[in-house]
């Protein structure tokens, strides 16, 4: 790529046998972020040119700024930090940017960032455990809708290759500017219903993982196209989505053996094709999300009018948010809306706001409920 | 993320009903690249409080400035760009980054940087068309060698699932610094293959794709960990890999039926596995790499001292370099090497450099003919 990559790359492909530049010194490459067993981290960022480079991170209040060496090594130690996959980047002269030297990625639409993983003392639900491991495997499929070819991610659990049963299948959607590996990647639900399946406290499942994001380019959020994006992606789903997954994957048919959640703009997409839709869905989950009293009216005459039988449809309405998210407030008015049209559903509070630890939090809370 | 991320999170994830915000202005969201019909290439890129940004990419000579509006948007029209797939990235004061609103990355562990797609006039072979696709498998699989669990991402044709017939294999090998997703993401394997099988060019076949680097963070490149990084890998293919794909996957076990093949560091790595390994594999590509003769000698004695043989194993060897690979020199004299032993093989050579465009070309070719 530029010049000093290119270098890098030269020097280092070099075969084995190539020995002429074996002893010309070669400064230690960067490495970041290193976790410490304290459970601080340091941050280091190569920027000779750079005037200001901050850390902006999910488990900091405010960016904290990095200091340089003379070498032009940007440098931080923050914590410790509580054990948990966290998102962060750094913000040179104002631009955020991902880790040059981490591969762990944060996969967003509109921002680079990174992942950085602070262990516990006992081994995370996210973390590779020595445990059978599942598969996510990237599908294409084409879209009536958007009228092209769009991605989906599937997990299919351990020995899924070698069956022949039928499995019950969660679909999984992400919230706005994240892509259809977010949850993959910064949600670690392959890793997590890998765990839980081998602790015996989740059921074998299917999860699909969908691109959510319906709008073709980027409209403004309150454009018609926008206001119209539940409805898209709700033909999407049922013309394209669950085709596909059915016609690929050995899932059950069964609408109690179909689930749906989402995180953020996933969670109202999940609420709404799902309370629409319960000959369809029998378990639903609403991470860090909600649906207005008016949409809810509007859309869900038949949900409202008859809660007896909507509960008795109902495995599951599962509600999370965090104390300190931007939409605690509408969330704990959905929460009430549902109460007074006394619509059973489980909610759960909890500390954080609107972040990725908060959504992997409610998937695996979840995922030990669907199915059961 | 960092607060703007946020905020615009906060923004666009409102559901539908909430209108309160409707009419307040915002900004457009950038966009980059963006691709005219003509084929000129527009970049953008917001960083108000840069100095210098420049435009590195593959399809350029030297950087190209990006000049900055008076919003702090840096942009640069460029081209027309002959018709490809290329990586590029943004040199902000001297930092190499990754388009931050282009979701198509190339993956690497020590640099960030995008793609960009340039059409032609007819359809590319790594485009996305109207064609049965195949899927891309996540895996992970425990490595005695390296005693922990790694990534292998597999390729399964179109109707793999459905099927019940046995595949031939191809195990793809990405070079320095790629990691495990580079050929799919840069190399557009899956693509190429769907296109290729659609088109009756190429044989239906499951490409298994592994993470190269066998070496436990970055040692420096002539350490001896380094020095024995083929023989590391040729255990963890024998011992890990190959084991993983045949439990897993409908493969072929006839050696007829097994390829190998890489670009740079991976065709070093194809080369040493398959040339000594001939009752394994009869089908090896090396894509812009080479073995040296002092390699050659010391660990294929029995491959040298019998070329007949050798050469009725070996279904292809095919070797693949660009005039201004900075390895073209060492790769003509391994041709040369093996014109002087009488070990038959096919070269091809390109116009280009150490290039994914060119590790794509030779992909291309080398698909059209291995297993037939």
């Amino acid at each position: 790529m530029n010049t000093k990559c290119l270098a890098g790359i030269a020097l280092i492909c070099l075969p084995l046998a190539v020995t002429a530049q074996a002893q010309s010194p070669r400064p230690p490459q960067i490495q970041s972020p290193v976790v410490h067993p304290d459970r601080r981290v340091t941050f280091n960022f190569k920027a000779p040119n750079a005037k200001k480079v901050e850390l902006s991170a999910q488990f900091l209040k405010t960016n904290q700024p990095l200091a340089a060496d003379t070498s032009g090594v940007w440098s931080i130690t923050v914590g410790p930090v509580g054990p948990n996959l966290y998102p962060y980047n750094f913000v040179v002269d104002g631009v955020g940017i991902a880790d040059p030297v981490n591969q762990e990625l944060f996969p967003n639409e509109r921002f680079k960032a990174s992942l950085v993983d602070i262990p516990g003392d006992q081994p995370s639900l996210h973390s590779v455990q020595d445990v059978p491991h599942g598969e996510i495997s990237y599908c294409f499929y084409v879209s009536k809708t958007l009228t092209r070819t769009r991605p989906l991610l599937v997990y299919t659990p351990p020995g899924y290759r070698e069956g022949k049963k039928k499995y019950p299948v969660l679909y999984l959607v992400s919230g706005t500017t994240d892509t259809e590996e977010t949850w993959f990647r910064a949600g670690r639900v392959n890793f997590i219903l890998d765990n839980l399946i081998a602790q015996k406290k989740a059921v074998p499942m299917i999860v699909a993982m969908p691109y959510g994001n319906m709008m073709m380019g980027t409209p403004p959020p309150m454009s018609p196209q926008a206001a119209e994006m539940y409805q898209v992606f709700n033909e999407e789903l049922f013309d394209g989505i669950l085709p596909y997954v059915e016609a690929n994957y050995r899932v059950s048919r069964d609408r109690e053996k179909r689930a749906i959640a989402g995180f953020s703009r996933g969670g109202g997409q999940s609420l709404f094709a799902g309370v629409q839709n319960l000959d369809k869905f029998a378990w639903i989950g609403s991470y860090s999300a909600y649906l207005t009293p008016e949409v809810f009216d509007k859309y869900f005459t038949s949900a409202a009018a008859d809660p007896k039988a909507t509960n008795k449809k109902l495995k599951l309405l599962w509600l999370g948010v965090g104390k300190a998210d931007f939409l605690y407030q509408q969330a704990a008015e959905f929460d009430n809306y549902l109460k007074g049209k006394n619509i059973e559903h489980h909610s759960l509070v909890t500390e954080g706001g609107h972040t990725w630890m908060n959504a992997r939090h409610y998937l695996a809370e979840t995922l030990q409920l669907y199915f059961k």
